[in-house]
């Protein structure tokens, strides 16, 4: 009966490690599909995000009948409850992912991003996409390690997010107020989307030790 | 026993409605405050965002102490797993509260907003002031029809949140790229806020019919 109970555990933490590598490819895609215009990517990224809300919906199930049924405690109750957390953290990256395609379609065949700016989107979508892979090992593994990194690389993305701000504030900006508007929004979706990875993190430092390390949202 | 296992549920109920009212006047405050280049105003809203981490921390406590002692099932197991979620939603509005005081700040004693946008700010910021109060009462009367209100209430905040950008897009727009940038940030964060107001309501739902209408997230 306990080995059935730690399965269940260890599925429900499984799934939201999947979810993480499901919403990194997400942001992935929606990332080439904004700096490639590639409308065909843009279109994959918002079909397939019903995928990560389905696994959400599994968890949470999951979640609720691991505690109607085996009133898990200590350590156990803690993964649990971390889960219902992580479960709505990854879930909301997965939105974030998708609004950035959207954003790539509605522009669609022009480009959303000016070319200046492009590199700096390449490397939020790398940071996310790392940030959210990491999420998912740590998940996998407990390392707390693992999950301090996050916090580090989470400052690549703000000074990112900061550095943005600066290009769009110069009075060099040619690009007018239209373009200014995608990129502030999609430059938020960004930064928003690893904030929820380290939230993630954050959760599984928690499971191990019992405290959570800062507050969760920044 | 039973009483006493009764009585922390209601309170965690009402810990949660009460967050609800805490987060409701910080969006009132920071409102004027950005209406208004009130600074006392917005660092008030600034300095008490704490209130409502704390009661957040207190709920999770709350509800962690009640899966760990009680094991509590069925319609009282969603009320708990609900209110993890709420704590959440609720913390959240009220760091968007605080992200407005701080634009508000940042820019004193300069206005945030150009004239001409003032008017649907005020307007944003009394549907997102209404729509957490109502968020507040459905979480302590769990009337359904009030929950349901609250969908409808938000698609009012959506139409003005589309209109800025309309106006933001519009060639007449004269106030150049550093107040659109505030705009759209500005406007981004009443809309969540709403969201999470919804999303507050419809895990009562979830309580009182055990299903969620709808997604969470939109």
């Amino acid at each position: 009966m306990r080995d059935a109970y730690q399965d269940e555990l260890d599925g429900l933490a499984g799934g939201l490690a999947d979810m993480c590598g499901e919403v990194a490819a997400a942001l992935e895609k929606a990332t080439r599909s904004l700096l490639e215009c590639d409308l065909q990517l843009a279109e994959e990224v918002i079909s397939e995000d019903i995928k990560v809300d389905e696994i959400r919906a599994a968890a949470e199930e999951k979640a609720f009948a691991l505690l109607a049924l085996q009133a898990p405690v200590a350590t156990d109750l803690r993964i649990v409850v971390s889960a219902i957390h992580g479960a709505g953290d990854i879930e909301r990256m997965g939105d974030l992912a998708l609004h950035v395609a959207q954003a790539a379609r509605r522009r669609h065949p022009q480009p959303v991003l000016p070319e200046e700016v492009k590199p700096y989107f390449a490397e939020m979508g790398r940071v996310g996409v790392a940030l959210a892979l990491k999420a998912g090992e740590v998940i996998r593994t407990r390392d707390l390690a693992a999950a301090a990194e996050l916090e580090t690389d989470d400052d690549a993305m703000d000074d990112l997010h900061r550095h943005m701000f600066t290009v769009l504030m110069d009075r060099n900006w040619t690009h007018g107020v239209a373009a200014a508007v995608d990129v502030t929004l999609l430059a938020r979706f960004y930064e928003r989307y690893a904030d929820h990875a380290v939230a993630v993190a954050r959760r599984i430092v928690y499971v191990v030790t019992g405290r959570m390390p800062g507050p969760v949202t920044v």
